[in-house]
């Protein structure tokens, strides 16, 4: 089980510090591409920092809406969508190859990701986005009880799913996440540390009504912006040793 | 000797449509890439369009200023300005992979060819992105009396220089172009063809002052954008044959 | 029976130079205030511009997107949304102001205006943005069978709207237009002169099906970007005299 | 003596929240409006915050440069400079008289506030830009010895000026400030208090070289955006209490 986390969502003067202190705690660090965030100073420290510490240097590629970072979806045009998301993913690369590294994998952000989640002319986007690239990335989706369709329908792109589930978000019965305006959707650092024991030893979470869903996870997002979230982040990496 | 053209600088909504009434008769295509012009649809059907011309697809990066046009000169920190340059090479360049082309040279845009030309600081950071960018790739500056100068500057940065002269823009004697607010700054059609024959032929212009002042170029820098220009082209382009 | 047009739709180096064509033929300029196009130098010449004609200046805000124009619809939080449209209100009549001017009147652009129309929840956001505008300005929607519920909404507000008819577009029996994919969603020329003619003189159109459809509008709206346009719009103005 | 400070620098998701500690310890704020900073949202919240302490709301125009917060210094045409800041000022303006509030007074930003000072081209737009706008609002200028210079220039443009000193920066003996590459170009929170009261008691500073300097200011700029900045605030009002 590896930890991911959304990092380098710095812009400009406005600068997020926390990425050093979780940067040694994760596995993949999903690293903002200009849509969202992150200008090329921003990203060009991330994949610095990412390399450091051994850590996947994952494209996060997003609906272009720096106002809105990312949260606010947009109806673009599939074929205008597919080079949008090329191009951050062509950006941050090309960063990384001017440092003599490379972008591993894909995770969309925001919006973007869970459109692609929602609306399958949204995912066959994604999925041409990825497939059309000029290497061959592994693209992060969520994890659920539809797993197995998903990655039918990637194969057929010659896609490699990677599947992720969250520590500290609820889950619904029909395993999609309960929405941020629950009172319960965001769980508290316990709470989030035995989630993550749950998907790490059993693949499977307690959902909002108390019933045991399956989740087959490759990855768990964790993050890193509060001292109660790094406290988590901390406890979930102990959990993995 | 080549002719190259500044092409792909629509944006969203706003088509110039020019780009394929020239694209037959040039060798080297500048591509916007974000920086003042220039969004991923743009880039893409650009880059398609030279490939079917077998033009070569150059970078023609930008400071980041859309509203500008990028003819804004912008003081921005040394280190910043070669990563927005990378990003910008990285970015179109990964759209060119994608369509299984790539980016053959560099030439920079507006102001930021303006100030490489005349300010040695800028000019080292041009170098810096371009030296440190993950291909080598030629960069193309302007053609002058201090040809040489440069040639060993960026020989020490193993960066290989295209000289560049305008057929359509009075000299002064000092190898400069006359500002654009003089009167006789651009070249009428009849004028700009006579230039570049003695560009060709004889590795000269005459200068404002009626002076012959000797420039070696690798190409010459022609627009499409008007019937008259559109004119000019064709009959550089007949010289050539 | 007035006429309006879109107009300030430049941007930057884009130039759109149609707007001092239609200008001595309309009634009405909706003026984009930089949400898909118009910085502040293009704001400034369409003021100035309207203003020598006599021509009424209306606040043409949209969904904060220059790349696509404002054509991508956007959910954006309620509140925002209101704001951002207010913004684009205040940005105009401020330099309208500095003219000696003011804006009268508000139209939504592109996806905006089709969202206000179809989705209640955002033509209350819209609402709120005039009826808490520092300034009394009417609204300008879509005529439809539907006038009479709409007109019962603003009033609500203290809003006067000002209904508006399509010459060039194709209705639907439904009162809705004919999407732009439908291949006679855009009239030609003659047909649009015919349907301006009942628009006028008979308050109704003929459908797509051939259905005679009774609507009753204060405003038509006419393009000038093509030879072809401009002269359907002097043949409506002629209608008119 | 009254205490200014810049608020209103948050954008999208990225917020600073140091604004309303120091609300109720200053009399001016300048707001950001959307040149470097400030979203409509922003600007909303910051107005309602001012009014709430009844602080003087003032623009805070910049270059347009969100990247760079406006602290990169851009060649624009003195037109489209003008109706650049003259844009921010109203966007301000009207979202304040949306909320019943007024703008009172204008601040340039960053790089174009240093502009302003060193270049009177550039102070000439910005004197354009206060005098043309559709309401009269003195105008914050650096406190120097050159002060009455300035008033001469301001007063043929029926410009009222505010002069500004600041507490926590070291002044060289030519009443410039040392720049910020300067080992002590900011001082530390003693030394601004210390300077601050001889602002106020004295109408001078002891500049870099130890010399005396005279400088007659109406407002000194004070900065929250520390624990220590905010502990100088509270200093600085006490000694004006």
């Amino acid at each position: 089980m590896k930890l991911n986390a959304d990092l380098g969502e710095s812009y400009g003067h406005w600068q997020f510090d926390a990425d050093s202190d979780i940067m040694p705690y994760i596995d993949m660090a999903n690293v903002a591409c200009g849509g969202h965030a992150g200008d090329p100073t921003v990203m060009h420290k991330t994949i610095e920092l990412a390399a450091e510490h051994n850590v996947l240097i994952g494209a996060h590629p997003s609906y272009p809406d720096l106002q809105g970072f990312g949260r606010r979806s947009m109806r673009v045009p599939p074929n205008e969508l597919m080079l949008i998301i090329q191009a951050q993913m062509a950006t941050l690369d090309g960063l990384a190859k001017c440092q003599g590294k490379e972008v591993s994998y894909v995770k969309p952000h925001g919006a973007l990701y869970n459109d692609m989640m929602a609306d399958k002319a949204v995912r066959n986007v994604v999925f041409s986005a990825v497939s059309g690239f000029y290497c061959n990335l592994p693209l992060v989706v969520q994890a659920s009880t539809e797993n197995e369709t998903l990655r039918i329908e990637a194969r057929e792109r010659d896609i490699t799913l990677i599947f992720e589930a969250f520590s500290d978000r609820l889950y619904l019965d029909s395993g999609l996440l309960t929405p941020r305006s629950h009172p319960r959707a965001v769980l508290n650092a316990n709470d989030a540390v035995e989630q993550a024991r749950r998907l790490i030893q059993r693949n499977e979470v307690i959902t909002e009504s108390g019933a045991i869903l399956p989740i087959f996870a490759d990855t768990i997002c964790v993050h890193g912006d509060t001292p109660e979230a790094m406290h988590t982040v901390k406890k979930i990496r102990e959990l993995l040793q």
